[in-house]
């Protein structure tokens, strides 16, 4: 049979990527394109120059292209395309896929970035060879990515998979979602550090307070960093958002006993208090039965992820377009 | 095409149960055995009994036979066969699909009985024609059911959708699984019948403590009569049940967006305030985009619901034997 590729892109409140990446999961070639505007326009130009690019970039030898695939950091209507909510890119109901389908002159598939980088790392990854698979991601927000039976999952309306939006303090702390009482509010890295400039602010003990601009502007790296040299308060909140972290993935674990979880994102793996402490917290609170030869695990591709899998969605999801 | 049926069979603490299942989930004919001893040999005997009588009352108009499922109240590995632990049976790593599979001489395909209620529901009752279901079922314990795509799922090793064990207390009350802090010790009929119990124990006024017996033998329907009748500790315990199971619901709806939940089980069924409530936590608490177009539904099957689950089970999942 014929070498093929598919086109797998990634767009970032950041960044538009593309790349071409072969049936065994390898990339063959990459662009990228740093956003000059955030409107769906400018980033379905940005995604369709970067394809482009790399088609260009794939010598002819190395296979006919298949299809496109897309991930993106919200909330999308994989039937139609549209993107429901974006917040890093500021989109609300934007029918994005029909927008880029017209850019790229062809039918693609679209999926949110961290569904699309759970099936990376179910097909390529981490989790290659196993049929049911969770990856939980701890950055400025949590997120997480579900395959079942080997196929991504992300619900009837597309919208699944939203454990940074989980309550775990119902009528508590406003989240940027708008809602209360959120898992991100508490122990996402946005969360984590406003949490820490509150306390100071309100007068809490902590080498925080001696930083440039007084703890006003915590970082989850400077709260590491704090917690890591003895400060109570950075201790008390890491400690906290492991917990809660822990155990709302235990409670899936349990819910949903896959073969393997992913313990994955920037202030997890920026962590190995947290990488550690969430790990043991899954393993005191999951069921038993659950835990039975459950692999946890780092996620195996990086950044690249969401390339690759967003090139595996398009070769096995019915594109729009 | 000539008509078929299957037989699906549903194992409990006290019935063995089987009914012939035409392909459109009617049943066609259901015999019942009470279970004279809860060894896996005499489940198995008194399924097969029931399996037999059943194939006798189907006349040979009504079609042919073309496979036996069953769902058991406990954790299955569907793979397998084996039961690896049934409470009510007082089993643990028992044979018991490859006995039900000799005494039928025929394969059989085993799972959990709220994920065969769950398919059955999804099948031919309440959440008939949607992809995506999940079931939650509040009786003396909890549990729920999945479908996903359209297939019944049940996790990696068969031992998910335990609602009922995910930890809504970590390192709280005791619960029958061994563990600590599971929702079902605090919210189950089980669970909620002790609670009244202690606090009575332990000098907390209720009406409860007129009952003969002094508030040892309080059960969920005098709880719920009590609540009814205004007594303060009836409705403290009906009220944080409901907000327990309500938000454990509402995380599994963000998580999974389902397009139908079907709320069920006795401790709901006989409690209007427990439903009504337990729907309302739901809508405060999952995800703006999962609450669209939510249906929140009672189970349209009864008690049927199992062995016409158990009959769609054995079309479609390979059986063992």
């Amino acid at each position: 049979m014929a070498a093929t590729y598919a086109i797998g892109m990634d767009l970032g409140g950041t960044n538009a990527r593309a790349a071409a990446v072969d049936e065994g999961g390898r990339i063959l070639a990459v662009h990228k394109h740093v956003l000059t505007a955030r409107t769906p326009e400018a980033a379905a130009r940005a995604l369709a120059d970067c394809a482009a690019a790399v088609r260009a970039l794939v010598r002819p030898e190395q296979g006919a292209c298949t299809g496109y695939g897309v991930g993106i950091a919200g909330q999308v209507d994989a039937k139609t395309g549209l993107v429901i909510v974006a917040p890093n890119l500021g989109w609300r109901d934007s029918d994005f896929g029909a927008l880029l389908a017209a850019r790229l002159g062809a039918p693609v598939a679209l999926a949110n970035d961290l569904a699309v980088a759970t099936l990376g790392e179910a097909r390529a990854g981490a989790a290659r060879g196993f049929a049911d698979a969770l990856l939980v991601f701890v950055g400025s927000g949590i997120g997480s990515g579900l395959v079942f039976g080997g196929r991504s999952y992300r619900g009837a309306r597309g919208v699944g998979g939203e454990l940074g939006h989980v309550k775990v303090a119902p009528g508590g702390r406003l989240c940027g979602c708008g809602e209360r009482g959120c898992l991100e509010a508490y122990a996402g890295g946005h969360g984590l550090a406003r949490r820490a400039s509150e306390a100071i602010a309100a007068g809490r003990a902590s080498t925080l307070s001696q930083l440039p601009g007084g703890g006003e502007v915590v970082t989850t790296m400077l709260l590491e960093q704090h917690a890591e040299a003895g400060d109570a308060l950075s201790q008390e909140l890491r400690g906290e958002a492991a917990v809660l972290v822990g155990v709302a993935t235990a409670n899936l674990v349990t819910m949903l006993d896959p073969s393997v979880l992913i313990l994955g994102g920037g202030v997890v793996q920026g962590s190995p208090y947290l990488r550690r402490r969430i790990e043991e917290v899954v393993r005191d609170n999951a069921s038993l039965a659950s835990l039975t030869d459950l692999l946890i695990v780092d996620p195996a591709l990086g950044d690249d992820a969401g390339v690759i899998g967003a090139a595996f969605l398009a070769r096995e999801r019915a594109p729009l377009g």
